[in-house]
């Protein structure tokens, strides 16, 4: 349960599987009673219901199950995992099924199921109904409860009702065990459970990203699908014994804080922050020509709300003094996930940035309103807004104020852009500095590559993210549909829609993305479309066009103008073939 | 004479031409006397001695001229006005000939002339054999005067001896004295004399770049060559009776400051930045569709060290206070230069760039070690350090904290950017900010377009500055010789050649650029190469490929890949045709 405690978002995931064996254990008798309706065939209860639900659904989502904040999808989600206790069918009128049975339903043409508290659906035909549309065939195959962790407006009695014109078995009691017995001397055993819509890029250490199509859902990425990079296997560290060290401040003595001083003898800041990982978009280089590193899509890239001490004043509490040490020098950290060695996990950053009024670091402990997860750093990491992830140290051991950069893999040899020209024989690691701020990125989540828009829509609606690094803020996304030749200006959304819009972040600490959408006009002659977008922040700068003049042997730095293919489908060819 | 005082790096050179009608008037005797070795033919003298000026020239100047410091230039150039009295010929002995037929001589087909100190100069033959190459026909059918003033080299009494060889008549009396005797009503007849290097785009306000083959022969821009960026007559300013205004402080009260007290009451700060016009490189968005604006080419940046006052010790001895002003107000500026309504120039700053100790905002006095030239806003300019050229505003009259931005022209509609798409019937300035900190940016000012590269000489060697706006520094130039296909690294300079590095500036505040240069083997097959630099700045921006996709009404903010294609001239073919 340490594993557990250290990650609430996914303790409730958790915990919805651990009460949805024991309700379908004990409750067979209630499930009959309460599922009295069932009688109705299930083409009557479409017809009959059909237009409501949908109509109420629709309203809900706007399209996609985005407009509710994570806060509300929380609490309801919380609800519905204690209060819900209203199964659906009696265990012993149907097939049981195993995992692997169910596993192989996962399109249309093999069937779509998904399993729910322990029983199995055929949701095929809703496939299409879908309000939030094809995000449904990510469930495929597997439980609906994570997704529906996600999209709170599924915890409704109506959802639940409709659900229950689907089912056609049980799912067996050796499957339902399965999940809570994986032990092992495995170094990576204790790694916490993650979401299964993850894409995953690297198990050990566990590297993974939301599919792209989720993640400009949410301005603010639930902690659940927010993207992993972990170095190493994530640490199981004792919220009791934790202790902070700092050292290394001129005049000032070495300071050792516990998790309950940092909360209470600093004020607690909040930022919202967006962090990305220097190989965001690393696949894109890789289809020039093959660099090192994990194959990143373009959602290694995700926005939370950090709260926690400002590194400032903890600087302060150990004796920093402005006037004593040089502008010129490094914050190092240290992380408490370790190699077989012994060897941590290191990075540094400039000490302008640390101790900057308008810098905005944090020593979290808090990730959207919950104890950080234990992917993200339990119970404490750095935030650095505006510089890239690999200096947003997790599971944060100790601070040094030194004249050095950390003398780290990941800082010295590691996480730094090269020419083109540069390969490994010829590379000097020494010659280039450090990432530390990001350049202006942007990418496209919505329509995928290859994805199909029918003529008779008439228009296509273009949505995803945009963010640069060093607190600039974007001011504007360009979007082409012809692959760059002509150009139109997508909204962009700075907070969670439906919301009151944010106000201006002051100047130098745009910390957050922003979301955008474009809905444009087919064009009309237009079989193909070359989907493409380009940002622009405050400082005026713009992504490079294209991606082989930036390709750099270790894949960072991925942000040219994004690209996706799309084809159009006429109508007239379907009238032909009617 | 109020002009010329205003100016003492252009009073040099109107020194020069005062006292050389002075010197020629009177000494007619002791020029013969002290050109007795006259009797040698040109010819037996450049035999004899050719070779050792030669290579006591090219010693000396590296090729261009560019290794001496612009502090050893300028004492050089004072002691050459005041102590080279050793005029070269009789006036008598030789036809006389106007400014007119003079400037017909400008070309190596129609001969070369020059004048200096009131002779006249055939240097045909010359041309070839200067050791700073090409650029002597800058001068063409004019003076020297004003460019020896730039390159001290040739304050020496063998360059004397050589030019002597070349005499071939006097000035008209009439052509000296005009240049003294221009007045009128024209608001721009008190604007300062220029140097006739700089290539005018715009008279009335005067607009002017240096050109590109000597922009990058200084790392400090002399400020006689400095680009000039004016949208206003130069007033007239007395520093007896000047004041600056300060106003707006919340909880402080006005402050009126005399430039004796600005240079007494606060510490002198001095600081090294590059000013860029927004409008740098405007001249290739031009070539895509036509914008508004003037047609600057790559030249409207230079770089220079100022001196003065921070802006934020005045705002402090102001009343200041940062818990009492927001952090989101604005820094208001107003010129003394006013149209015929008395309207003035005018920008603003946000407030924490203004007041922040690592801005290095300047109210500044000197230039270059000397008073700030007329046309760069004697007495007292604002210098803001990584910030487009149009927030710099000159002749510094009041400074206004804030809570909006300014509401001049130039602040509210103009100096922003905006989509390709846009257009003048559809552009909203309130939808884009003003320009602040400029976008990475980099250019070749060596070869020029349309350059021949000699096969014989196996390389090529390519020059040109690179810079980036909000102090961030740039860390890489990346030169390609086949139109970016593939690419090499240049060679940073970031201080006059030959002195020590310059240690790397504290982070976020790299506010001068690098020049830079790489020397490459010639590719075996090409007869055109088309050579293409991108920078990339320590937050790792970088240059867009292409100028459409940045396009904007306005023409600012250009900063693609900057392109130069030269020819490759065969031996072979000199060889069929000797």
């Amino acid at each position: 349960m340490l594993l557990l405690r250290h990650c609430r978002c996914l303790t409730r995931v958790g915990l919805l599987k651990t009460q949805r064996v024991q309700l379908l254990q004990g409750a067979a008798l209630p499930v009959a009673v309460c599922s009295s309706h069932r009688g109705h065939k299930s083409g009557q209860y479409q017809r009959s219901h059909g237009p409501n639900w949908r109509h109420a659904l629709a309203g809900l989502l706007a399209g996609t199950g985005a407009v509710l904040a994570y806060g509300l999808h929380h609490s309801q989600t919380e609800q519905a995992a204690t209060t819900i206790v209203q199964p659906i069918a009696p265990a012993s009128s149907l097939p049981i099924y195993t995992q692997d049975e169910v596993t192989k339903h996962r399109s249309v043409e093999e069937g779509v199921w998904v399993t729910y508290k322990g029983s199995v659906y055929d949701i095929t035909e809703f496939v299409s109904m879908h309000p939030g549309g094809d995000k449904i065939l990510l469930a495929a195959g597997g439980a609906l409860e994570p997704f529906w962790a996600l999209y709170a407006v599924h915890s409704q009695d109506h959802v639940l009702e409709i659900l229950s014109e689907y089912k056609v078995g049980e799912l067996s009691a050796e499957d339902r065990r399965k999940q809570q017995s994986v032990k092992s001397t495995d170094p990576y055993s204790t790694d916490p459970e993650r979401h299964p819509a993850l894409r995953i890029n690297s198990l050990k250490p566990f590297n993974a990203e939301p599919p792209a199509e989720i993640l400009s859902d949410n301005y603010i990425t639930p902690s659940a699908i927010f993207f992993k990079r972990n170095h190493l296997p994530v640490p199981q560290v004792d919220p009791k014994s934790y202790r902070l060290q700092v050292e290394g401040v001129p005049g000032g003595a070495p300071l050792s804080l516990s998790l309950e001083e940092l909360k209470t003898r600093f004020p607690k800041h909040t930022v919202t922050a967006t962090l990305q990982c220097a190989g965001n978009r690393r696949s894109e280089m890789n289809k020039v020509k093959q660099v090192k590193g994990l194959n990143w899509g373009i959602a290694a890239i995700s926005n939370a709300t950090w709260s926690g001490a400002r590194l400032k004043d903890v600087l302060l509490a150990a004796g920093y003094m402005p006037e004593v040490v040089r502008q010129t020098s490094h914050v190092q950290f240290e992380g408490l996930d370790s190699d077989v060695t012994g060897t941590t996990y290191g990075a540094s950053i400039p000490l302008n940035k640390a101790v900057s009024e308008e810098g905005d670091v944090l020593l979290a402990y808090q990730m959207n309103g919950e104890d950080l997860p234990a992917d993200h750093g339990y119970p404490v990491r750095v935030v650095v807004p505006g510089t890239v992830g690999a200096r947003n140290v997790k599971w944060l051991g100790k601070i040094i104020v030194s004249e050095e950069e950390s003398s780290s893999h990941w800082q010295q040899n590691d996480y730094k852009g090269f020419s083109p020209a540069t390969d490994w024989d010829t590379v000097d690691f020494k010659s280039a500095p450090a990432i530390q701020e990001l350049p202006i990125q942007s990418a496209i989540t919505q329509p995928a590559e290859g994805a199909v828009v029918e003529r008779s829509a008439e228009e296509v609606t273009v949505k995803g993210y945009a963010w640069s690094g060093g607190g600039r803020e974007v001011v504007r996304v360009d979007v082409s549909l012809d692959g760059g030749r002509t150009w139109q200006v997508a909204q962009l959304q700075s907070s969670e829609k439906g919301q009151v819009p944010a106000p201006s972040p002051p100047p130098g600490r745009a910390w957050a993305w922003k979301l955008w959408e474009l809905t444009a006009p087919l064009p009309p002659a237009a079989q193909e479309l070359e989907i493409v977008c380009k940002a622009v922040d405050n400082s005026y700068n713009m992504q490079p066009d294209s991606v082989a003049p930036i390709w750099n042997l270790r894949g960072v730095l991925s942000n040219a103008w994004h690209r996706v293919k799309v084809t159009v489908k006429e109508d007239e060819e379907e009238q032909k073939l009617l």
